[in-house]
């Protein structure tokens, strides 16, 4: 059927990751890969509770189909819980999805024609880029500075593509602890992204999974708040990163005219989000005592972090030319080797050595790779095996140069 | 931010089916509009037990991101259950989807550009018709006949358009009790499309979500069974007739190259499937009895379905020049009206007087479009309804008659 299908698909290769991840199954491997929060601070209890008294109060509704926009007591219990971060919503502001990949999806399929450009970080989320591809879409990256995207860069860029009769279709950024750098977007820029966004007429996808990750600094106020409900901004949420990935439960948030629009596309791609898995978000949203929770959960990956980048200090001296990233909160660090050094090939050689990363090839937009980098995940290993494979690390690192002066002196 | 909207989106506007079901808020409705399976029939003391095991027995898993084809215990579990329905194929041939719409827009995805064409029958699926739309399909369409679809009709159609060079993608068919017909293809016709679809080299799409509601007459083997692993067939399946609608599972099965790229477009859009959800489906299949409980379902449904019919008959006499399908199996019943009638404005009027259905319009193709025809769904009332229902609905047309009938007097 191969030749039948459309002609992106033919040779799309979709979320990279996913491929690697199939390394990963020795029970031996220590993965630092994966984007996975850590079993150890979702609430089992509460989610056992509200999941038998669900399906023993409200059956019929339950295992029926239900409402394609979603719960409302879930949209009612989001809209308080967005409140707090000065986040004023109405209902028709709002939508379920199915994940917060599933929002990003619902936002390319509205918006992309074949061609179209996103405006974009560099390196960005690989899942996005994923989900965008499925579009043909295109970009205009700029590197990623250390207080967020370059907002000069990509005004100027702008300005040349609408000249050019190419006005890119929206901008996308996750401007806290972004995956896969970690970096923050100041509030500086922030201001001057948005101001960019008006200037164009271009919206800004906010992609948020971890903003409730703060290990250390102050909040800085969200794209979307900043806007004051002007509508320039669709906001990305999840539930993965807070309560747990399982469920598959996000939400988007937006102008109305756009909600509704998800609400089509959604109504003709999956229908309804479960609502047992929805119930379960409400109960966590209304029932649990959030802050005890996100503070034993900042807690737990904030130990964990701290742990890391001590290993990295031992085990990669300056000499080595490593850098990585000191991050404020998130899960990931992003590591930048020597140039010389390909991760991609390094993968395969600490594959043998039962240590796993993310090579940083999936976290650049077409036309933008770049071969020296990798993203590391902190949260989901145990203290051990971050010791232990952080070492094993440094030793195929070593390997790799010590290996590549050889064949350079050979050639 | 309208304007930015890809063109295709600008004015989609859906299964609008989604539109209407609002008027059925009012608890006074009786509606027979949805595609709602019956909650008497449910096993939920299977899905409370194997919820409550799941969440303690495999919290970690459960709770965590996990395998994107799906769960290798449910598509297992798959496998064999496919076995008596003389369907045998490896893990590479199917994936778990969120349910059998995702499963549909998956197709959609994988195979269709802008423009491509389907062939499918008239009326066919509305759900599946708005999923296609998001990708800008057309159709060759046929009027379904009494054993099913017009397959001569197709193949001319089909020669035709290759000799425009606009070779179809794929046809889409919903062979046993087709939505919203109720009709059934005979074996002829099977073994004719799948010749059709061979000698073209054009993949057949068979939708099955009521293969196994059959009331009576005997079991006609599947598109896919018929194929015998030949390559030419698509089949898209769901857990919401035959189990509940509420967990949103389902799975397609298909060529191995097929299912390798559904993997991805779904690891793109929206990761995996929730693995509670998965396991229900598991121990449905597993633990519960099936032949005692499809036995259950088909004795419930085929009670109501002849009370229905029953009913039909006493409120609509012959000479009311109204008609209805007499099915086998599956959820509906499809009425023509008289030509003069137009069901969306008697869906209007049908409101005024609480009773509900789904106007035919839904289920055509672009450009095949009928007014007098409506989609009636009998598993869901109850009897008490389906009396009650009925009678109103004879009165609304008796009413909408005399009126026309008056107005084109007065004209």
């Amino acid at each position: 059927m191969k030749s039948l299908f459309a002609n992106i698909m033919k040779e799309y290769e979709g979320y990279k990751i996913g491929k690697m991840l199939c390394y990963i199954q020795d029970p031996e491997m220590i993965s630092f890969a994966g984007g996975l929060p850590s079993s150890d601070v979702f609430p089992l209890d509460l989610i056992q509770k509200t999941a038998e008294k669900s399906l023993q109060e409200d059956p019929d509704h339950v295992l029926q189909y239900s409402a394609i926009p979603g719960e409302k007591d879930l949209m009612e219990a989001i809209i308080d819980y967005l409140q707090k971060d000065n986040i004023h919503i109405k209902l028709e502001n709002i939508m379920i999805t199915t994940s917060g990949q599933h929002g990003i999806d619902l936002v390319g399929r509205l918006f992309l024609e074949h061609k179209d450009i996103i405006v974009s970080d560099c390196p960005t989320f690989g899942g996005a880029l994923a989900s965008f591809e499925l579009e043909d879409a295109e970009y205009m990256a700029k590197d990623i500075e250390e207080d967020g995207s370059d907002v000069k860069g990509m005004e100027a860029g702008i300005e040349n593509l609408i000249n050019q009769g190419r006005k890119p279709k929206f901008i996308y950024v996750v401007p806290d602890f972004q995956n896969p750098s970690s970096i923050t977007m100041s509030l500086k820029k922030r201001l001057a992204i948005l101001s960019t966004s008006k200037k164009y007429g271009i919206p800004l996808l906010e992609d948020s999974p971890y903003r409730e990750l703060r290990y250390k600094g102050k909040n800085i106020p969200s794209l979307y708040s900043l806007d004051k409900n002007q509508g320039n901004v669709i906001g990305i949420y999840t539930f993965s990163k807070i309560l747990c990935p399982g469920l598959r439960v996000g939400f988007n948030i937006g102008p109305s005219e756009v909600v509704k629009k998800f609400s089509l596309i959604k109504g003709a791609s999956i229908l309804n989000t479960p609502k047992l898995n929805q119930d379960i978000c409400t109960a966590f949203l209304r029932e649990y005592d959030l802050d005890a929770h996100f503070n034993r959960a900042r807690k737990y990956y904030s130990e964990k972090l701290n742990f890391f980048l001590e290993a990295m200090e031992e085990n990669f001296p300056e000499d080595m030319g490593v850098r990585w990233t000191k991050p404020e909160g998130g899960l990931f660090l992003w590591i930048t080797m020597p140039e010389k050094i390909n991760t991609l090939e390094l993968f395969y050689e600490a594959a043998k050595e039962k240590v796993a990363f993310v090579p940083g090839e999936v976290c650049y937009p077409k036309g933008y790779l770049k071969h020296n980098t990798m993203r590391i995940n902190f949260s989901y290993p145990t203290k051990d095996e971050i010791v232990e494979g952080v070492k094993r690390l440094s030793f195929v690192v070593k390997k790799y140069l010590t290996e590549n002066r050889k064949n350079i002196s050979a050639k």
